[in-house]
């Protein structure tokens, strides 16, 4: 089988140093922009001596690719990269050897990066301030030059980037709905980067186009709607998403907007709980309708929309002459993870002719489990939904679904037929360019990674996952409820990961309730969040919400987390506040 | 130097077949399931003995990490993926080899496609239709499952994404206005989705806000306002940034549309060319404008905005008690690359008091050029520019920016301080916090990977890549514009890569100019399209524009592309059009 044994031929080999030992330049001090192989203890001489021998040895390198059936053969050699620049990569005449070292050289920053983000003993940040930053720690200088960098200085700019950001995916980063470092998905962003495409139409993106009509079904299947008929896209964000519904519900009740603008519509009325996404406030503010005809609607003590509110404001806005058209309701609040009752306010939507949208950017996950899936009960009613697999799903940044119940509408409301994209007369089924439903006109490829991490977990995959983490956000609710110190902001287990409490310093434990308390309590959670942020050792959210002062939200989205994490920040944060 | 001597070690070494050969599964034929390391004529049994004996030994190297100053040291074997599943992968216990195993078959999947994308014996792309991969090709099967599969599995659908999908990077690739695969670039972006956080506060992506501030300040100095100062953001794509120009220009002018709606506003009208990006018209839609509200400037031959056009429609909008508040001049119009006149339209703007927007997101980057940049000459009075740097200057997908002249009034749009997430006592300066400002909530981090080719090209290298394209595009100019067979759409030297003809072909070279002519050359180019794309040789787009029937549109924005590949490009089309 001739062409099986002529195929490429890739030899990872390295060089080690005198110990045997590779010397990762990520892990040596100081001086950055020694080469990885050179010892401490070289002189100055010796050092120039050992990069020339280096130069003439990857020069010989270069020359020495011989070609088989029209492939190079690589052996991986210590690069001198002080010597090589960007415009020595391909597409450069011999360009194929520093290329495939340089890769090979990142891969290799960026496999020690995600080793190290899943070791505990690893810090979850090293924190500095801007100031800081922009004076150029170490070396590290973010000024923008005319002239070019060594891709030594480069690989030197990618570890420094690393080592002052952020480790999301760190088993204790807690901070945010999008934690942890899916390596199916990563794979998938490595992948969609190297094919460097546009979703606009099916020309470019055959393969993402088609994955994205079939995942696009899949969800729809997932939320109820009949035989996963319906429409939807992917958009940069949960915001974009949302904006999308209130344009979508827009031009379905007024499809004169789009040509003659909002002068050619009544006063229109947008509902959404007080506790939503801010999201729904800037879609009001941008698409014309002002935010103060977005109403916001009371919630019971657990953040939960009152459908009751809902009607008595519907009803008053009909009475001063307004139309309302459109609700939001949230499933899984930003703050509280509260799942607003779909079924009591389609019902609503129904009697006034509404559009209902159902904001489940945090909680859409949870239709994956069926466990906890009936939280979203009447999400099938729903006329579109926002469902963000970036959040509780695991899938790296960005990934977020708007999906629509008619067929069409998104089309309509956004098509402006230009010719130089979507012409009529190609080759091809022209339905699938899709390009012309979106708001972008290049949109990036969000759906491989998501369609990767589908096939590699299977539906199974992620339901394990959500069942984990919100078992692990009970384990956290029941260790803490009655604990000494810790406040629940709303009684009874929460709905979704997040787990909302005050911790109360022993100092503050024998004051009575009242103004002085509050106000020293409102300060407590930004010193222990400073102060972790400082130690590194663990990142969680804390805010106000109405009238209640600043507290810790816990949400659990990362797969890499236990219940020996939940226990850390537990007693991490009792070490930090004890003293406050 | 002990630190240095107990550092990573990561042996990237390779079982060789008995050919002494590795066996890259991306190339062996029609089984893509069978492990690479198999030879055809192993018998069935044979091929058994083998896999169970690789299971033992995948388990041996699971278990012989041996771990050195808490770093494990890995040695690259022929891994068994068909007994491999995502669920093995980090976090799990004893995850790391698998996952350090898993990503460099990706890498070698990624850099075997990479040297192949710069091959011109490679085809720009194996073209299907929507129907055949839906049917699944070869057993690339698209629909996802409830149950997982292997890694194994999972390699090859990359394997199978990639060889089904189109070679943007292709030196003979011309279809959009992004092309290329800077290499650079690519690493930036492979870091990006490994960091895998978010723009929206300084908290968590420290050293990315602080590269899109520099960054976006160097952008400002290289349009002209005064010290770089004013505002900015990186969008999800040149759609986006445009719509920002809308929506900030009516905050500056009615800052009371953000609360009330715009009903608290007269009717305002906005001015753009009739050769302009359709994602205005978009805008007009989405913001509440309304299309019709949206005028159309006629433009010269060359499709560059007429001056005297815009004033007369501003007045005559006057005169019917509108408000003309905003004007898009398009530098580098999408299909012709025209240049509208910048300072003759401020002049306008300035005289009847409106906004002036310069939509850069294919001209922008001639900024860099000081041989091009003088055809965005008074750019600098414009209040917002658009500018891409994933098209003209070759920056990976998606990066864009929208560049504001007055600071505040982005924030000032777009700001709904939500408490969850802008906190103003976080223990660093909050004004660092840039989500506020967006339309999105997170926010893909665009910047690494332009910020990464800024410093590795420096100023000199993209300005050295554009001049080299608009060459390009003058060498391919000159060579047909006198050409059988060639017909220029319009006359002159094109101000951009972009050039438009016609293909004529023998057939239709002695018909007189009339409808039977333009109907027959209509069908032309998409024919030949067609041909191009089933013969996989090129790709180059075409389109209608006003009365002008179908043509090519030629741009040139791939750093690979040489004189032989627009040689290349005229002779294919000549040798696939000379019969039709």
């Amino acid at each position: 089988e001739a062409s099986t044994a002529q195929t490429t031929n890739l030899s990872l080999n390295r060089t080690f140093n005198s110990y045997g030992k590779y010397n990762h330049p990520l892990d040596s001090p100081s001086s950055r922009k020694r080469l990885g192989f050179l010892q401490k203890n070289n002189s100055l001489e010796e050092r120039s001596r050992i990069v020339s021998s280096l130069k003439e040895r990857t020069a010989k390198t270069l020359l020495s690719c011989d070609n088989i059936g029209g492939d190079a053969r690589f052996r991986r050699t210590e690069t001198d990269f002080s010597n090589l620049f960007a415009r020595d990569l391909l597409p450069a005449k011999n360009g194929e050897e520093p290329t495939m070292q340089f890769l090979l050289e990142i891969v290799e920053i960026l496999t020690s990066y995600i080793r190290k983000t899943f070791d505990r003993s690893t810090k979850v940040l090293d924190f500095h301030h801007p100031h800081q930053l922009l004076e150029g720690m170490e070396g590290f200088n973010l000024e923008l030059s005319d002239q070019p960098e060594s891709l030594e200085q480069i690989l030197v700019d990618c570890r420094d980037t690393l080592k002052y950001g952020v480790r999301t995916g760190h088993p204790r980063f807690f901070n945010q709905l999008s934690t942890g470092l899916d390596i199916v998905g990563l794979a998938g962003e490595w992948l969609t980067s190297t094919a460097n495409t546009n979703m606009f139409t099916y020309e470019i993106a055959p393969v993402f186009v088609l994955m994205e009509q079939l995942t696009l079904k899949k969800m729809r299947e997932i939320i109820g709607w009949p035989n996963g008929e319906g429409d939807g896209i992917f958009s940069p964000g949960g915001a974009i998403s949302n904006m999308y519904s209130v344009m979508i519900a827009r031009y379905k009740f007024f499809p004169e907007v789009k040509t003659k603008g909002m002068a050619a519509a009544p006063r229109l009325i947008l509902f959404t709980s007080e506790h939503s996404h801010y999201s729904i406030k800037k879609a009001s503010a941008a698409l014309g309708f002002g935010t103060e005809n977005l109403i916001l609607l009371n919630t019971d003590e657990r953040g939960r929309v009152i459908p009751a509110d809902l009607e008595a404001k519907v009803i008053a806005a009909k009475q001063k002459g307004y139309v309302p058209m459109y609700v939001n309701a949230t499933a899984g609040t930003t703050v509280y993870g509260a799942f607003d009752p779909i079924n009591e306010i389609a019902d609503i939507c129904e009697k006034y002719n509404m559009w209902l949208h159902v904001d489940g950017a945090w909680g859409g996950g949870l239709l994956m489990s069926r466990k906890h899936r009936y939280k979203l009960n009447g999400v099938q009613r729903a006329n579109s939904v926002t469902w963000n697999p970036h959040k509780m799903m695991g899938v790296p940044l960005q990934c977020s679904a708007i999906l629509v119940r008619e067929r069409g509408l998104l089309q309509g409301c956004n098509s402006m037929c230009a010719g130089y994209l979507f012409q009529p007369d190609k080759q091809y089924d022209v339905t699938y360019d899709t390009g012309d439903k979106a708001i972008q006109c290049g949109r990036h490829v969000d759906i491989f990674k998501f369609w990767l991490m589908w096939k590699a977990k299977g539906t199974v995959g992620f339901e394990q996952h959500i069942d984990n983490c919100l078992d692990l956000s009970a384990y956290l609710y029941n260790k803490i409820k009655n604990r000494e110190g810790f406040e629940m902001v709303f009684n009874e287990e929460p709905q979704h990961t997040n787990v909302c409490f005050w911790y109360i310093p022993p100092s503050l434990r024998s004051l009575p309730d009242g103004r002085e308390r509050r106000e020293r309590l409102h300060k407590v959670a930004p010193k222990i969040k400073a102060m972790m942020m400082e130690s590194g050792t663990t990142m969680v959210g804390y805010q106000p919400q109405g009238d209640k002062v600043n507290f810790f939200r816990m949400v659990i989205s990362n797969p890499a987390a236990t219940r020996s994490d939940i226990d850390f920040l537990i007693e991490e944060i009792e070490r930090l506040g004890h003293d406050l």
